[in-house]
């Protein structure tokens, strides 16, 4: 009974028309004849794989969790066989760089690898982007012996790679971590302290696990200055990369948690383990920060897929579920009906399908922004890294709060049965709940956006993408159709530019505290008047693309931007009185008073 | 590391005064002297009970869960006893009526009671709230024999009592239910079945189960208008009330749930049961309504109690965990600070606190307005049953759908920790979610509101609730500090006075299918209107109170009612749109292409 997963392969190709991506990427020398026709055979392929090798072992990993015992994590059923045949087939490293063994292929494909294996099983795909991470970090800022040494095997998936950052006493303020690295004489360090929150930190898929962890070199300044990252294998390398000894770093327990059970979340000891310093001392954080831009616009893919999920569970159980005769209809009209012809289920269902269209650009334009940030030049990587810089915190958060709100409209469609674990629905509601979360709470993407990304290059960087927003209302009233709604999302993008630069006027001003307590409607608005520009551009592509074969898909992407822009983007106006009203009330009453 | 529940008992006696319960309540004859003094004493009396007897065995039963073993399901650890302590001690029957055996108290004061023993424990209280269902649906229906043989030991709780309604084909829609009752010689029913979503169908706390069972005669009119109810025990009760056999009601399965795992959903099977008709035949849904508008109002209670506990477990959180430095103070000022003190949290613990009063005063006054419905005479009796009418569904599905999106925020402020189960904060999210499905999915509710609830009496009944708005404003004018307030509410209001009027049109030129659609985002719009209502008048009640010796108190609720209408009333507008376009575009894209 559980969800059929079918990629939507249609919808995904659409989407890179949308951005044009093939126009952006062909700029970049590596990628200058990259085009349809790369792409669609590898989401064809990567589609196969996700439906046949890990859909069906996604509520399995659901029911039956990563199991702890005594230091060993024992993956779920079917994990382990499923894992050698995804390395196998390249799926974890096919847009990791060919110079070090991964596919060579963009950053902007991944958005779509990543949806589709996610959606079909978003527990077993964890741990692999896990790997990523390690892998980045290594790539970017390893010594040369250290990359010949880890990435081969990190990269062909016979190793996979963890994050430790977290502590009990140290979770989004990385400032006092107490792991230890004591510096022996040959060079090496002996790594002793505790950290939590380790995805995939042990389990029995690889040989090998390499852990980047962060910790402090005694004597090191205080604070984030003082941290440093190292290399932790789980057994030690030897030089011939054959593995040594066990190197006394051991699971002591795993979480249990709402969701992702699949994915086991360990609390790991490292007990005078031997570490390898990455780079130079204290220099940890920044090094950290490469992996972690990426993790956040993972985490944006997270809650796109879990929506992907739980729009397909819905419109399945819907168009099957027959009850009671939709109002309006005569009983003979109403003879084949099912419950999807009731308007309220319809609504329910543009509402997720709409969103999830304009999550989808939303997190492919980050992903290809990650590409011209890393591999243009000139201008236009600085173009990549500033565009890149302002989408991530909104493409985070926007995405992963909607993804919970979505996955529970989806139960909705359920009644009763969306209630009951057996249908499944209730998984992608769980799973999803975690992207909010990780890879720094979306109150920290706030943040982030308020006082690291609007004031990116003065405050350019937000002005290019505002301007932008304003050509494509001017693309939009080129076409009869879509005029009254680009007046819509030209009242909203009026309401953000002044946002915006109330904003700034503020921060110019010092007033700190208050542009923070603005910091979680303002991105909430952004991101909706975003979903709004992305869903404007979508429906002057579709317009472009009627006179083509495929008009009843045409018409389908035009109507979901309607739907969007006349429906969904008018909550974007609710938030302007708490981004202008910053901290006001908020400390008019005790702590203890809550 | 659950969390530790202390009702919030100056909340809850405030609301009675914000609603003006005491006077509301004396124009009952039977309840013309209840004031103060009889609320706050069994109130107190109710939070002592809930923190020490059910709080403990929360956890308790959403880890263990109810377990079936081949028919028999066996209750968590702890339930059985709580159970003979919560009948003993008279909670169950505490606003039943006193000639039954009840305790007499009002409706009105059974929210408080439902909000208080629900927060400690949703799971546990659900079994006794649908004796009282149970125990309505005989009351008002059933004949004096049947009365005399059932009521003593539902209402001293040594029966308990269900509801069934639902089978497997007929969830939300009953006209086609096929469980048959066949009519015998002696004027018995043998009743044959399979019924769904029995909320305790089955458990070990009581010596009998009383089941009200939906079901057809054979030969009886078709659709909803040929359903009867019975009276099914599972043990056949004697003339002398001894317990005679089994009756052929058998438990087959329950349900794996999201969650209120310590309440077992059972499938039920009827096998030739001997059942007891209820007054007259055909008459069954007519009678079921009377204990389903009841249910929904619990519902309501249910949003509410989860939102109350998950705040608790936020605040407590936030001010224990220490994390960072809040923007804009110095490392000094930070010294003694907590996660409550940055800007973000607070913000999440402001929305959710608000949104817990508006629930607190929309379900308190619910009730109230039950009271008026069955208790009061004349004019006022119709003013009860009229505005009980409309609120139920508001009451029932704003309430529920807000206590999912903010017991989420509450696990938001936790951080990781909000994910791991260890920390009780998920359960309240898992809770909440059944509370939008059972007794009518939100979509109906919305159905309801706009077919049958705002033409009641001709639209009279909505158009005097909409005055009560006015006038509360013109109070709210005559305090200087809520004169801006005042005015964003107006500005709302007339906002709903001309989405009503839109409805009352197109209802009056037979637009259904439209009507239809606009359901569900007019009454989330009414919804949020409704809580600033409410808000507006517990600012003026505390601006009154602001001279007596808790100005502290008072003026906390101020701000509150200030945050509400300032920034979270706004979300109404943004239905409008929904509300004035109806179901243009729903219907533009196939079924099969969602």
């Amino acid at each position: 009974m559980a969800v059929n997963y079918k990629a939507p392969i249609n919808d995904i190709i659409f989407a890179y028309d949308v951005l044009d991506s093939y126009n952006i990427l062909n700029k970049i020398e590596k990628f200058k004849d990259f085009g349809l026709d790369t792409l669609e055979p590898i989401v064809e392929e990567c589609a196969k794989f996700a439906e046949e090798v890990l859909a069906p072992i996604n509520s399995i990993g659901d029911k039956n969790g990563a199991i702890f015992d005594e230091g060993i994590v024992k993956m779920p059923p079917g994990f382990k066989e499923a894992y050698e045949k995804f390395t196998k087939a390249g799926w974890s490293s096919i847009s990791l760089p060919s110079d070090i063994g991964g596919g060579g292929l963009p950053y902007g494909l991944s958005a779509a690898i990543l949806e589709i294996l996610c959606t079909a099983n978003m527990a077993f795909v964890l741990g692999p982007g896990l790997s990523i991470g390690a892998i980045s970090g290594i790539n970017f800022h390893a010594n040369q012996g250290q990359k010949d040494m880890y990435l081969p095997d990190l990269v062909a998936g016979n190793w996979t790679g963890t994050m430790n950052l977290s502590e009990p006493q140290s979770g989004s303020d990385l400032s006092n971590i107490s792991t230890k690295a004591t510096k022996q004489d040959d060079g090496t360090y002996r790594i002793t302290g505790t950290k939590i929150w380790i995805g995939s930190g042990e389990h029995d898929l690889s040989e090998n696990i390499i852990h980047l962890v962060l910790a402090k070199v005694p004597g090191s300044p205080e604070g984030t200055k003082g941290i440093s990252m190292f290399i932790v294998p789980k057994f030690v390398v030897n030089d011939d990369s054959s593995l040594g000894g066990h190197n006394k770093v051991n699971c002591i327990s795993i979480e249990e948690k709402l969701g992702i059970h699949g994915s086991p979340t360990c609390v790991m000891e490292y007990d005078g383990s031997v570490g390898y310093l990455i780079g130079e001392e204290n220099m940890g954080l920044n090094y950290m920060f490469t992996t972690i831009n990426e993790a956040r616009i993972r985490a944006g893919g997270h809650g796109l897929a879990c929506t992907s999920g739980a729009l397909q569970g819905a419109s399945q159980y819907a168009r099957d579920r027959v009850q009671g005769r939709p109002v309006g209809m005569t009983k003979e009209e109403a003879k084949d009906s099912s419950i999807i012809d009731h308007a309220d289920v319809r609504r329910t269902l543009m509402t997720i399908k709409s969103y999830l269209d304009a999550m989808r650009y939303m997190n492919y334009d980050n992903h290809l922004m990650l590409d011209l940030e890393y591999f243009a030049e000139g201008e236009l990587k600085d173009f990549g890294k500033e565009r890149c810089g302002i989408l991530t915190p909104i493409t985070k958060a926007w995405i992963s709060d909607l993804s919970v709100e979505l996955t529970s409209m989806a139960i909705q469609v359920y009644g009763g049965m969306g209630y009951v674990e057996e249908t499944g629905i209730a998984q992608y509601f769980r799973d999803a709940r975690i992207a909010p979360i990780y890879a720094g709470t979306n109150g920290i993407q706030a943040e982030d956006l308020v006082f690291r990304k609007i004031t990116l290059n003065d405050g350019k960087a937000v002005e290019s993408l505002l301007k932008e927003m304003r050509t494509n209302i001017s693309s939009m009233k080129e076409h009869e159709n879509l005029e009254p709604l680009s007046e819509i999302l030209e009242r909203h993008v009026a309401e953000i530019e002044e946002a915006t630069q109330y904003l700034l006027i503020e921060l110019s001003k010092g007033n700190l505290a208050g542009v923070s307590a603005s910091g979680t409607p303002y991105l909430k608005m952004f991101g909706q008047v975003l979903g709004g520009h992305y869903m404007g551009k979508a429906a002057v592509t579709a317009t472009k693309n009627l006179l083509e074969d495929n008009a009843g898909f045409y018409n389908d992407k035009i109507t979901l931007s309607k739907f969007y822009i006349e429906q969904l983007l008018p909550l974007a106006s609710s938030y302007f009185s708490s981004v202008m009203l910053g901290k006001e009330n908020l400390y008019s009453i005790d702590s203890n008073s809550f």
